[in-house]
């Protein structure tokens, strides 16, 4: 492993220049020349998942249960990639999964991906716990579509400051993680110290546990929180926005959210970082898509890499999905250019993925686009 | 890899000789002598596949999801490896299936292959992208049974003209590509630069996409052809040929093929090129069988690599199956000596397993002589 | 493999330090230095499983077929581990299950796993093999919960002394091992000398087996036990004590056992080291539970390395779970406290996992918080 | 691969003493001094399979899809491996399959082998192609009860003449091959010339085949010989012995050995050395019985090397097993010695696995003594 001479994981994490874009040709490529340019701590932080790494597993293989059954003779000289997300029209079906941190990959932070993204036309789901504030990003792209994601915490009034600042701010829809009421049991988190520094969190009042590297539940006073069905009321009374529900496994949770008057049910394990053994999103979003029975939207995380993977993920009843990993990979190699570069990628992909299949856009992949694979192995 | 001084991918790829046939017992004998005798762009543009290659992988090992069920005591004496294809005798249940460009493996190209597959009585299906042009190819092989491959081009006059090229040739059933309306996404070819240089394409006009090395859709000049179920009957309408419709990996589509007057229905994902996360052909050969109750031929490729390969197809209800890489490799290693000899080699491997399997002919294969699996690994 | 130039396998394994906890976070993390610590003989014992090891490596991987199902919303800032275990209120859902000879991996043996247990809250089985004689393990943890794991010998009045030792020591239940009339077939056993020496068994009479280095069943004089269902009552009439029958995964078995008035069934296939081929515990688990009918607890030990597995057990029907070669490593890393830190890992582990998985208490966790894995790999 | 200096592959096939028979403790010690000590040819003849190899491996894997139940608290103080074989009583449930040419493992080649079958008690197959006399076998052990297995060959005078030998020298049954009509195809042998010299074949008469190291189907004159089910009768005229038809996988010729009065069906698919594909002999034995109905016994080989295999088989209805492979192996490395050594590992393994599973005699074992594995891997 890398000795990295710098004190804590301070930005930029590498001198070097940014990659030459030019070779990479899947967001595959991102990921090995990220690792050489992340702090080994900021790159375990990112990479790593809960417990044994079952499900972080499962995120990358259980589209492999799926196969696409393309559809031949069709016209498909011209295939689009709009949508409706959220009851209003977006350019494509990925968007950008918040994840922590963005500084440890790059000093621009969450600015180059807002940028990036905004220049895409991709949904930007921006983390409570971002390196930069919740409005010098929406400053960035002041014109892009963007979605805040909301940590509550045990100080009610913090929490009830940035759903307003995020509302102010034009942050569109409020996506509350809903499946880390405690933080996920990490080995390798537990082994070495992450310390990100006392200012790494742009947008949370500072704590003690932030002098001593503590966990990031200790800093996000996440633990204890009384956050039940029957809180999102006073939530969704703090600021007129949608409301995303992530982090959502079951059917019966799904229908919970539908009947609470949730806009949108996203299906995550959180990549693979909460509780190990818990499903892999694609190997439940049927079962969440039957609950919801059209009533909310359905996104989805987890293991998004490629083309196909998105037109598995529409046909099973997703109404869009969203990437984290591979963008911050892209944001550590070159900056907003890297994660400009990844989101043409997935366009690119996508829209040839759908001229094979036969579909000319993301709406009209349905069920029997997809099939179980009958091959053992 | 290889450090080739040679400019581009001319042929001859290599001065060795022809390598010693003795010593090769099965198809899967000729792939490293060929690797190392191709250029290293024409070994990754035949062996390679689409984005993360899972359906290249499904090729080969879906078969093993299937068994054999040899049935004892009956007179093998008499095995026959004769057939009825398109409504015609055939010598051998097996053929060659479309690939391009056979002078990237030996100087001889599609000449050494017509000669080779004339000598074994199989049929040849000759690909529109052929380094060697269709009048050429069937003067080498006058009287032997070649069908010839289509790639439907945005100028109609050009596809109108290979069409009819190909029935003044004599061939005598035309395969039309419907997999390809774009070509998949190849990470590898996206890497490097395969440019097979300006003269490689015989039967195609030239196009300022050739002087660039550009993409084989743009080549051939695919992107918005609008090829649909309405405009098969135009196609038709310029020669009286037999219809292959190559590339369904579905039953509705198989229906719709028959539906549409196709002659046969050729279950293929085009050797892993196009779609990714598509099944294997034998994964779907029965739903394709099963639409098409009888009303026309099933053809299958993808991973036959050796002769109870071809029983387990058959028995599933396919016609006939083709082979292209194992040939393509064959050429590469020695010339039209070895792809007699591949074809040699199925012949015998074929023959034997029929006689085990207790089967006296192709045509007696039926469904109970196979089964799914039972062990777990 | 280390020399170790010590007689015969005489504890201390080491002269080394107990190593530094600070860096254990997992139970896996003791696994490594209690193989350095250990005397070869002494680890391949404690290691290996019988004939070619398909049950012991069942034991890890058939977790893997089952899935947590968290819920979210739940308002889990009280998460308790209490339960009920035999009727009577538990500090948490897992204990110690009964291995021989913890004097095999510290000097202080059985004495130290107690105290360790004792402070944890988990119950402790103590073996009839122990290292140390039923009384001084009493003795070492006098208000601790022990139950005594009986090995039925031929002598019935050696199995009568040893029942009655335990009841008038405090043990407050009887767990008789049904699954060893005989012992496994251990290749690795057969290929080297395991002879633990003559003071080694401080519970059992002396025999001339232990003389020679002869198999356990000999020393324990197992083989010709009449031990069936008919002889439970006679062993019942010695000694008031609840009655756990350890080693049984078969339905029928279990049924049996309630209807022969057993207190608890454990489900176990003894740590892979009797039957090879025989499932493991978690495979069978639900045919147990739904047998027993709630008339009887129902244990399970094999294979419990992280918090999220006694959640899977737990949620399948079994009361409590037990381990046992994680605490022996971690007796062999630091003595008591290592296994108390180990119980600390498990306490943290299922503490947290409970609290993601939305669920207050062990007994709250029902059949729908688990799910069969859909992915195929 | 070792240079063997000396011609052909005469026996001794090495100078070496007898192996250590101590340190074998499972027939798998067997293998690897077996290949040391084995030409090299004769180690690839007997370890080999047909074509890819896939039957080769799924006749080891396929066992893992069943589990053992075990039963406790059964009396098994007296636990017997006497069962009944084609009407007789039998020692032990397991015997020794015909292989070709023992002579290649030993000197003592088949005499060997018959001897230790003797003393074990195991019923001892002798194989058409063996390297000593049907006569001499015999002799060597004239108590012991063997079979003779029949290869019938294009003259109906010489099969004749071999069937009137076996039943003279007092083998009391007729095992016929019925799956090899013709060999498989090897792709290894096909690669090196298998040549065990003129002496080889001790019972046929010489062909001009041998003087090349022609193919054993040459040798053999198999090809075209039209051995049907209305030719068994012919067969059975020439002497009053019990017929068993070796080398049936399905449930329709099951049915038809039962109708033409087979005494016996013997699953097996030749050692993966036939049909490629075809199933392991343990996953069509279920269906095999069913179509016998009790009316025939049914024997199995194919993978079985310890005792739990055994059992595995015998619940799923097989009257008994049979082995070869471990026994050449055994006997290449210690001759008569290590037959017998190997014969009672067998035994010492399947008299421990029924007392562990609670069953005293092997007909005692059922159907729900085994269980298809729910574990995913």
């Amino acid at each position: 492993m890398r000795d990295d001479p710098r004190p804590g994981l301070a930005y930029p994490p590498s001198d070097a220049p940014a990659i030459d874009l030019r070779g990479v040709v899947s967001v595959h490529d991102f990921e090995a020349p990220a690792r050489e340019r992340l702090h080994p701590a900021a790159w375990a932080y990112y990479e790593g998942g809960a417990w044994d790494g079952h499900t972080l597993h499962a995120n990358v293989t259980a589209w492999n249960r799926w196969q696409l059954r393309p559809r031949v003779l069709v016209d498909v000289s011209q295939v689009t990639l709009e949508t409706t997300i959220l009851g209003r029209p977006a350019s494509l079906p990925i968007g950008v999964a918040p994840a922590a941190l963005h500084g440890l990959a790059h000093p621009d932070g969450e600015l180059a991906t807002a940028r990036a993204a905004s220049a895409a036309g991709a949904i930007n789901v921006v983390s409570t716990v971002a390196s930069r504030s919740i409005e010098e990003i929406a400053a960035a792209a002041p014109d892009a579509r963007r979605w805040f994601q909301l940590y509550v915490q045990r100080d009610w009034g913090v929490t009830r400051g940035l759903v307003e600042r995020a509302a102010a701010a034009g942050y569109e829809a409020l996506v509350l993680t809903v499946d880390a009421p405690v933080l996920g049991y990490r080995d390798d988190i537990l082994r070495r110290t992450f310390d990100p520094g006392e200012d790494a969190y742009a947008n949370l009042p500072k704590r003690d546990a932030w002098r001593h590297g503590g966990e990031l539940d200790e800093i996000l006073d996440m633990r204890g929180v009384p956050l039940t069905w029957a809180t999102l009321d006073e939530i969704r009374s703090w600021a007129p926005l949608p409301l995303v529900l992530k982090g959502i496994l079951t059917a019966e949770d799904a229908r919970l959210a539908v009947d609470h008057g949730a806009d949108a049910v996203w299906v995550s394990n959180h990549g693979g970082r909460q509780l190990d053994r818990s499903p892999a999103a694609i190997e439940v979003l049927e079962e969440v898509v039957d609950a919801v029975e059209g009533q909310a939207d359905v996104y989805l995380d987890g293991g998004i890499r490629r083309g196909p993977d998105v037109l598995v993920a529409l046909a099973l009843g997703a109404t869009a999905v969203f990437a984290a990993r591979p963008l911050l990979y892209a944001l550590a190699c070159a900056g907003e250019a890297g994660v400009a570069h990844a989101l043409r990628i997935y366009r690119d992909e996508i829209d040839r993925a759908l001229a094979i299949a036969g579909v000319t856009r993301p709406s009209a992949l349905r069920r029997d686009h997809v099939r179980v694979v009958s091959s053992d192995r």
